[in-house]
């Protein structure tokens, strides 16, 4: 295998197995790095589906009762197993004191988010006064850019990368319309270059330099959820902000996965979603941050009662009392249904820190990694063997948990193959599978069961069905 | 009693308790009135608080394992039985499937509210079409106004109630300000008559008749949040729409409580929130509503993946296929775990029509309202005998099922007194309790307890504690 800067964990794993006295494939390396794993506690607060109760699943391929390999937490994280609990007691209380639960109880409604947001602060590596849990994401998105995009003829571009998520990229567009401005003029497209899959950092610098003074918002997601790159926020902030731009991140692929530091960074407004790697349900409670420096000079540009100052929201004057900062944003009052799984959730983050999970993250997929490419790697010899590309950069300071793998043959007949055995995983068109193996609750010996499943899926194709 | 057009439940109340022989403020009439209720069986479907449950009661002066009095269905509505059963159901599917539960099971995440969505519209008088479920209500009132608030030099105002509710008023205030105009000539205070509570019709139609040419925009409520006065929505429609104007609604208040038909109506568009009347728990899933006329020609201004055609919305192209219509304000995927309790509640009203609660309603709440008149109209002859007016119009077509009580003493011990006795309603400053008898779960003899309770509320104050 060629030296790249993914060596440190491929060389721990190769000294960890000469130890062990065994190859470097050997499910004895997993079983062990499991063992050895400070964090392997945290899984047992997840519910991890079984294999037999994934839909695609096809018994006469494996055994049912075993725990499915759940490699898509960058799309639904697992259940913690406290969310029932939490909304059990809720529900309870809803049905016990109606009215009452907004003040009473352990989540008083009328407040229930503000209680969690220093947990969430500390995943983002924010202040609790730099960030709000509302609404989805997108819906936070537009808020966000209501405020920092002010385009001007001089300056109304807003730069993003070129398969930016759908959504992100829908909201840009309809914003740049909605200030009078022509997608086809400001919507700046990072694109890759050619013959390449992710996009230099020196690249993204060189354009933020060029076009800095036409360009009012500087937006990437933190981690691209079709590559799995972990873009270099720090310096993509530092470069925007010394040209003038605002720079904000989508970092629904970040949160959760990578080490945040919006706060130290200085970035100026972030948005995610809470139900990938935060594991609070489909469609959960979103969040919103602004740094701290732009407190009293930044405001919301659309009012609601839940901006109000929380002391005096209730007496309803219709004499707005709007909350500095990020609180501002606030619009409608939030679900409690929807606080209950996130808490639970960070909770079980509060148990580590991110530096932990990551230090974990690096290795497990670093790990996957390394057994992707002893089997998969392409063999001018036998042009015959199918083989796997990983998409997601080799270094693991430029990208987070996922790896992007694309086939060197029809990635749905794997895909199907991969679900049959009771893996969960993610294919995007055209050819790519996502997989993320979740430091919270995904094990080494996950992996060793996906790479020896991958070789199942890839060998059946061959088959007749 | 003196002649008004609630006279035919009053008249009704007479009668009844003629034949049976007693006076009409005996506990009989409640006991036969809810007998005969066609609606009764729907209380069951509820969980309904019992007294000794309520935190502010205080059991030596009640049974605390009666049902409580629930008039506060106006704020929160009583959870549904199917709610927990739902979520459970919900959350067993994430426990046992994780990410395939958004193409498997009842509700399948990736299009959960749109399964819900002809019933809601029923509720309302819409068309499924018409209807979009998302959001809280403020943020949906936001989407809608940022396409029908546009305002020109000519035609820039916003006509609301003077006291609408704050969140509408702040929305309002900071879309006015958004597009560069001045809430002090663009806002404009529609305030009922010198000594007056509540709005006149032929006032508000003579304001649009009059400032029409320079509205842009009539909000009204539905039903307004204070005073409990139904507005004449068909005529607000036409006569604003004769103006050109738009003319919106926020249902908040109206929705589960009277009956609406947006639809023929004309109504440009409405939103509603669902945790009042819809009983969906507190930060439900709101509604939002445009009709069907400005499916070609109504767009939204800021676009998402979940306004993108659901057929080809997860391919991922960044190429935008807006649904038509409110489909198309969609932003981000909705949460399964609002949609469950809403579901259930939207089943039990699929089991009767907002014709036949309405029915229910107005003599539940005539009952009300002659029972208050009976014992306690200001009697000039007794001037120390604390006195309670009805500030909600005495037209059953004018209100919904709330009356909005102000007193001759302070409210606040009178609220107090109340809560202590295992009333649940509430409290608005300066001066007023809303009392709001749902028809969906409440009975006659919730309201004849009340009266009682009522009395001994304003009995105790004048002894002392
Ligand atoms: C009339 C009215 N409008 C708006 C709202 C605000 O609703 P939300 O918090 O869902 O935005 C309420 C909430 O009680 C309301 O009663
Ligand atoms: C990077 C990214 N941005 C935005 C979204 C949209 O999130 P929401 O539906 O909560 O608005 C997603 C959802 O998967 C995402 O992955």
């Amino acid at each position: 295998m060629g030296s790249s800067p993914s060596d440190s964990s491929h060389t721990f794993l190769e000294r960890v197995s000469s130890e062990l006295g065994c190859a470097p494939t050997s499910q004895d390396v997993a079983v062990y790095l499991d063992k050895r794993d400070p964090l392997q506690h945290l899984r047992k607060q997840f519910l991890v589906p079984r294999v037999g109760d994934l839909p695609p699943t096809d018994l006469s391929l494996v055994d049912g009762t075993e725990d499915c390999i759940y490699f898509v937490g960058n799309s639904l994280g697992l259940q913690p197993k406290s969310a029932g609990k939490y909304i059990d007691e809720d529900m309870d209380k809803w049905a016990k004191m109606g009215i009452h639960g907004h003040r009473a109880g352990k989540r008083p409604w009328a407040y229930a988010e503000n209680n969690i947001e220093d947990l969430m602060a500390n995943v983002v590596g924010a202040k609790a006064e730099e960030v709000a849990l509302m609404n989805g994401l997108t819906v936070n998105l537009h808020l966000l850019l209501l405020s920092f995009y002010r385009p001007t003829a001089e300056r109304h571009k807003i730069l993003i990368e070129d398969k930016a998520f759908p959504s992100d990229y829908y909201a840009v567009e309809s914003q740049i319309r909605m200030r009078g401005f022509d997608p086809q003029q400001s919507l700046l497209l990072m694109k890759p270059r050619a013959g390449e899959e992710t996009l230099r950092t020196e690249d993204i610098l060189a354009t933020i330099e060029r076009e800095g003074e036409s360009i009012a918002v500087v937006l990437f997601s933190g981690v691209q959820y079709y590559t799995g790159q972990v873009f270099n926020m720090a310096a993509i902030t530092a470069a925007g902000q010394n040209k003038g731009c605002f720079v904000g991140f989508d970092c629904a692929h970040a949160v959760g996965n990578v080490e945040l530091r919006l706060h130290d960074w200085g970035v100026d407004f972030a948005c995610w979603c809470s139900y990938k790697y935060l594991n609070s349900g489909a469609g959960g409670l979103a969040g919103a941050f602004i740094h701290e420096k732009h407190t009293h000079t930044v405001k919301s540009t659309l009012w609601g009662w839940w901006g109000h100052d929380l002391k005096t929201r209730f007496h309803m004057d219709n004499v707005m009392d709007l909350l500095p900062g990020v609180g501002g944003y606030r619009l409608s009052n939030q679900p409690f249904l929807l606080v209950c799984p996130l808490q639970a959730s960070l909770e079980i983050f509060s148990q580590t820190s991110m530096q932990a999970l990551r230090q974990k993250s690096k290795l497990l997929t670093g790990y996957l990694e390394y057994l992707l490419k002893h089997y998969y790697t392409q063999d001018e010899a036998r042009p015959d063997k199918p083989y796997v590309r990983i998409i997601t950069p080799s270094d693991p300071e430029e990208r987070g948990c996922q790896l992007s793998l694309s086939f060197s043959v029809p990635v749905d007949t794997i895909f199907n193959e991969l679900e049959k055995r009771g893996v969960a995983c993610d294919m995007r068109e055209p050819n790519v599978l996502r997989i993320a193996p979740a430091p919270l609750y995904n094990s080494f010996s996950d992996v060793h069961r996906f790479v020896n499943l991958l070789g199942s899926a890839l060998g059946s194709r061959q088959r007749p069905h």
